[in-house]
């Protein structure tokens, strides 16, 4: 055990930052007030909600704030988003989605499928990125719904959402597109508008605002029906008081992320490119799973072959680090990770790949050690490993 | 306009208590996993989720801590159990409510009722009691759920948990019994055990926990399907990364509920009083709308005969002073409160009714304060209201 602590899980969920906390206290102390209520004191809180929604309403490049929705995470959107419109226009039963979406969003299809929806789960290459050809295939008359994530949570692999939405629209004017951009908002510039995409979501706690809000965007173009019916708030598309501190914190989470894209773009990058060429460099048995796709700059993904890679986390988290196998939603399961199994990872690499995720915070030195540590640590799992005990046999009797 | 900040409007929303924020702030600072990852990192977070969930089972005494599900509010609670029962079991299509539920619930049933379910609304007297007859004898075979809210929260008026709880399971032991409690909690006594109740939704922001959290009840004994599908996260029953400040939160403001509970049925009680009495023994066109009916320790309503109560409202915000005319979630409409329109509050009245909430922050020299300004508020809109004109001219005419 020790005290250190090397954070390199950041797709999973990251740090408020002390500016965000900043910006959410006065919400938490004096300006209590429910936005809703008449009085003077309410202004505040009312306004600070209203100044939010601008500044999301910027973020995404939406062309009004009444395309914003709050909600309590990246899931709420997900749900609001799929159901809402399914629900609205209940004639048309078809869904089209990619086999590499988030759990959040893949349990929700299959869920629809037990309710007489048809799914069409859209497959990638090696390196994770979409067969355009078999999504442009799939669209039919009967097509309500596309929903495509704009970044990979475990790969990292961006998605041409802008191509996509042309492949919809030119198909089926009618389909909508729904965007799951939690790994990419903060990471990339998201541009609703350039993109062409009719619904999409993001969750704070994913660009250093807290975990329990999360924002989505409808274009007034498309009607949804409300997931939590009840009170006026968010123009009937979503009732419960408004969470103001967090709606504040994830304004400025979303300001903060903006002036902090071309840092991402460059020294993030920078320190995961480091990570990455200094891991597949020193160690025999690893590879980037991703190859040559286009990535969000923090991520990375190494399979390291004939081991487990669970094994290696229990390791590195001996050492401070935090790193991981999959989607934090699927923790404890020792299936094979859906994306990497989609990608056809080999099976000799797909149990022991594992996921980095850098942030603003995450700093040279940190890189430094785990390029450091990591050899010896793969060099102990691989000595255990029945796999390699195996080739070694193998190897031994074909006199190699 | 005043710096002063008298708050009675404590139904509406809190202030979060500072030992609530102090119990928050590591989940902002340094203990900022994902409670869901897998190393010793996440280890702190994921016991206070744990921990959390204990304090909620014996704030409501729940049999098992799997009993508790954490929601983004009490509309989310609210949502999810109502759907969550009729969509598990889709064969009964019969709910009976009552007329002043709170409008998540009420809005959610007037959805519903175009979905093909039947909805019963009961009614109440004129003190805001519960027609326990009418309850009685709607149930039926076909009834899929009863839904009851604990204390009303523009009255206060106490329903008798235990007693509906005995009706319907002596009518039909498959209806479900979802109680929404998010106005009393935190203000007398909750025991579903004891209570006979299936589900119960509370939310923290009523109890100077932050907005954006609840938590639900759901007894081992009853099934439903989730409102948010995705992770495995709250035993599948509500997907989305967990809001581990604000669990925490709402734990601490749980435990601090729990021991304020004498002071809330003694020292609050005696404001309340003090400020009821006040009012209606100095105000000769006010009016306790309540009658004698069992209340909250902390809420009256009071109706002043012939006048606005926006503008009542107006005057008392002018003053720092902060009440209101009905629930937040409906504020702006100029309808009366269906509450008070249940309750037959003479047409006089019930556009004038205000309500008054306070809570463990509020002072003696604050209610002595209402008291000594209020008359001459009261006077002034009662002069200019028109009511009061017609009223002099038939006195006038009649030589009174």
């Amino acid at each position: 055990m020790t005290n250190k602590l090397i954070y390199l899980d950041n797709n999973a969920t990251t740090k408020v930052d002390e500016r965000v906390l900043e910006a959410m206290l006065p919400y938490f102390k004096e300006e209590y007030a429910n936005p809703s209520s008449m009085y003077n004191f309410a202004k505040k809180s009312a306004d600070a909600i209203k100044q939010a929604r601008g500044v999301i309403k910027d973020f995404v490049n939406a062309q009004s704030e009444k395309e914003i929705i709050f909600t309590s995470c990246g899931s709420e959107s997900a749900n609001t988003a799929i159901r809402g419109v399914l629900n609205y226009n209940k004639t048309r039963k078809h869904i089209i989605t990619s086999a590499v979406e988030h759990p959040c969003v893949l349990n929700l299809y299959k869920a629809l499928e037990k309710q007489g929806y048809k799914v069409d789960y859209i497959g990638v290459n090696s390196n994770g990125e979409l067969n355009l050809e078999e999504l442009d295939a799939a669209i039919n008359e009967d097509t309500a719904l596309v929903s495509i994530m704009w970044a990979n949570n475990e790969t990292g692999v961006i998605n041409p959402i802008e191509k996509i939405s042309q492949i919809i629209k030119s198909k089926n004017k009618e389909t909508k597109f729904f965007v799951d951009a939690v790994q990419a908002a903060g990471k990339i510039p998201i541009d609703v508008q350039a993109a062409g995409i009719d619904l999409l979501g993001i969750s704070g706690h994913k660009f250093h605002a807290p975990k329990g809000i999360g924002a989505l965007y409808v274009n007034s173009k498309t009607m949804i029906t409300p997931l939590i019916i009840g009170g006026h708030q968010e123009r009937g598309k979503r009732a419960g008081t408004e969470n103001t501190p967090y709606i504040a914190g994830l304004a400025k989470a979303a300001e903060l992320a903006i002036d902090g894209l071309n840092y991402e773009a460059t020294e993030i990058k920078r320190l995961r490119d480091k990570l990455e060429t200094g891991i597949v460099s020193r160690i025999y048995n690893a590879r980037l799973n991703t190859g040559a796709a286009q990535r969000v700059p923090n991520t990375t993904n190494i399979g390291f072959e004939y081991i487990e890679g669970e094994l290696i986390l229990l390791h590195l988290s001996d050492l401070g680090i935090c790193a991981s196998s999959g989607s934090a939603c699927t923790s404890g399961s020792l299936e094979p990770s859906h994306v990497l199994r989609a990608m056809n990872v080999p099976f000799t690499a797909i149990h022991g790949s594992v996921r980095w995720s850098l942030s603003r915070f995450t700093k040279e030195d940190e890189i430094d050690y785990v390029i450091e540590k990591l050899p010896g640590i793969i060099e102990k799992v691989n000595s255990i490993s029945p796999y390699q005990k195996e080739l070694a046999a193998l190897k031994a009797l074909r006199g190699e």
